[in-house]
């Protein structure tokens, strides 16, 4: 069953209010590809039962997508793919040590329990909006329309020259 | 449109022979999941007009999601996902370096090109065949029932007492 | 008040029954220094309800420490310290990248959430064993005099010449 | 025997005048928590006797716990471990090379004598002082009151929404 | 058979118009030693196609090396270089977590297709021109020529005291 | 002047004995690509006059390029590099890092003086002989078709299934 | 045969008049210590002929310690090392890896041609001034005297609380 | 006033008695060169007083170097500078992470106590012994001769051809 165009199907949760600056581009690429979404501040280690909470209302409510963006020991993502089997992509935030430890700590989770990583940063937010738009692809064809017509443009936002 | 349940909905690549051995627990665990695959030896420098020709091929068929290994300068996963919108998996396989520097270049795709990335070796390559029934799910029912099974093992897989 | 001496103070768990060849140094450890403890295989990613029944038995009992071993996206001392405020010492197992994404997932936790972390492996589980003496020490004199007479075989054990 | 209320029973030392920044953080954590605390700028380099009196001091007025932060090649928190068996908390200072130097040689402690080791930096600062109160926890109830309601507050110090 | 001097003989690309401020100092030195070039922006991911046609018209004209800069999963040399048996020399561009990244994907090529890595940043900028002219000295009297004045330059250049 | 086809072009040097079991394979390659070569143990350290001497022979000579591998503190590209205008290859040997002391002491090379490094190990020695085929191409037609013979056959020798 | 108190004992080079502004910390310790010094810039690369200048009047004058700093792939101080008997030590500048290629590339020296590391930046540069004191001390009783002065003003220059 | 001849001027430490399987190499090089020396198991974090008495006896019996091997949290060097002003050389052992927690927690040492630190593992004790040989050559003639003699070597001891 697809979901009404006008309910969020993209969960996007951060570890902390200090993460919007990077994650507040993750929001402006949903928007740009109409995608609705509900954004939370959710810690895994501060807030664990809101992370509870939020899961089963992102079930009820059919959320396709969660995205998950911490830094340092970055368990939100992992901990969010444990209990649901709703696709989690996680995002690396930067940190003390570059983000090396954020993205381990989100990448290289144990067989089983999958979380789909991408790139550290700001890119990584960017890239989770757009990869959330790859998966909901293969189901919403007005969403695929609008990610082809994203990627189009690349020729013309990528000048020819440099200088 | 979903597809018939014969034909493949995953494309498995590598870049090269020798990643069968770890890639090999990706195909096992597409199987226990009851997932349609084609796996198939492609290398990003070595037979990059092989990769296309795939591409244009998968895009035909409608395959639903590419897992694409690699090591080392590991490419394959992000060329692929700069020539389609089907969504690209990338494992980052285990190398000189311990795999790191697989994992940096599978996963720090630029904002643009997203490649969602499993645990290096192993782990990732079982993860990536999970991680397709999580996106599959969401179009899918049966693939969801099987991913709910197959989760629901855990609890008598994993011993009370280790020793 | 001080527990019975028949019953467990120090809960040790760990992430799969592969890391028992690890953490049994531990356990052996806390026999030598006359611990009770009770030892279980707790995943914080395949088996989180197994850990929150966990840590509930442990509170209702009264564990002082809980000693938590895990590798690569080491999240199960983490996820722990999220839910109780008995210590929690995280030991990182080795891994893949040599036990760097373990140590990094333990103890870079955000402020508010401490996880102890001991050393990388071997040292770590025979460690963390040790640490649990140091902290029970402060209220138990019998710990206190074991762990004191386990350091005073040091200069003994530690020969003069290399050959 | 529990110490009297009005005397220290945490002693908090650090390797150089100029990390007082960052260990202020746990200070006034300490402070919080209504946990007396003894700080001092304390060498092992520069001023080995210095380390040896203090814990000599330490010893005999009862310190529950030592808080030892450092960086580069932080021996201090390693140092202090093998004088005492009052538990040692290291906290690895921020450094040229990111704190990864300072992490791995507070952590890396051999069999035999344990540094249970923070995150880097402020994070780290803040979470020794509460992995202290975790621990006195065990023995002065009060102390795990002030823990208890420290942590009851995260649900209201973390927003909902990030915006 | 040696190209007409007025013709551009190196092709610099890059994978994004910010790497410019750094690959000006390529340029400038290209410059310098006389080499005519021909400068543009090609992104590996977000313009595959226009990398193409790029080297189809690199190798109609007779381009003799192409210097090929990128960050993070920095695929551009590779890519270019197994579509061409021009010789490829790559430069990794500073990124977050300081280049380490650029510099493993891109020097890290399998066997059969090399790409010939100069150092991060800047220094590698500017010696991507430099070992372009020393590519080029084996067949271009004047290049040859050029270089060793350049480098003939340094025992002035370098003074002989610090303050 | 193109060189008398019997003599050597490339100089193929390194540091230690040892490094011959990865060299082979460099030799190998540049035996199948049909360039004369000249093979010699001399290490920057040890026999720094023999690297001078050496590097006069390969200038009168002709020798186009020199091929420099060496493991841990690799300085003998480098110095090559500070002593002719010859075309310098570095390879960087496995090690106790796992090569990655020999690459950044091989590839980060300050401006003036470039080093063209390949990767890592046996990749890197396969690749340094190829790239000395990419380079001499531009000169010596003869090899630059037996190189795109080399190429050609990798559709072949990459089979199309894993299994 | 001691030197003559006027005439410079330990040679201070470095590889760029940018390392200056760390390395004069060196050459102002050297003053407090009384020590004579001769100062200059010598690049192994860019200006290999000078530095075998300077090792040979080094060795005709006598000096009984050489100081080198360089950063990113690091050789100077190795091929100082390679060229003389006089104690080599190497002083990793900071760099763009935050001075990890300069220490590996300094430190990782093969059997036979040692170089003594000191840290990285500027603790390292004082350090090296301080360590050449500890190597004269065996011969110069008067800097022997000098350099316990300087240690046992710790003391006093360590204060005893951080506020 | 040099020593007698029979009387050792070298002290070898090392942490543990499985250190010396590695450290052996240094002692052979240390006979090899003529210097007598005193080798002993002393762990910084064991047997902090055995350390104590150590260095008070090497004072006494003037010796003029002191060698120092540890590893992971290595201390030992470190701590042995902080309580003497002979020069110490520190020799990191090889570990869980290849020796990098070795080398950084030797190596890091703050400005005012310097370690001069050798490379990891067998290459570092042998370079141990010779550096303190370069350290001696400055006031023993013999030994310098003994250096030179085994520094000649080299050109016969590394062969011309690499097969």
């Amino acid at each position: 069953m697809n979901k009404n165009s006008k309910d969020p199907i993209v969960g996007v949760i951060m570890g902390s209010k200090s993460d919007w600056e990077i994650m507040k581009n993750c929001c402006d690429t949903l928007k740009l590809l109409k995608i609705k979404f509900d954004a939370r501040v959710i810690s895994a280690h501060r807030t664990p039962r809101r992370l509870e909470k939020f899961i089963s209302y992102a079930e009820r409510n059919n959320y396709e997508v969660i995205i998950a963006a911490a830094g340092g020991a970055a368990h939100l993502a992992g901990v969010t793919a444990s209990l649901t089997t709703i696709p989690i992509l996680g995002v690396p935030m930067t940190s003390i040590t570059k983000g090396i430890d954020s993205l381990l700590s989100t990448v290289q989770m144990p067989a089983g329990v999958p979380v789909a990583t991408l790139a550290i940063g700001k890119p990584g937010a960017i890239n989770a909006a757009l990869f959330s738009a790859h998966i909901l692809s293969i189901k919403y064809p007005k969403i695929k329309q609008n990610l082809k017509k994203y990627r189009s443009n690349f020729e013309n936002k990528v000048p020819q020259r440099p200088y």
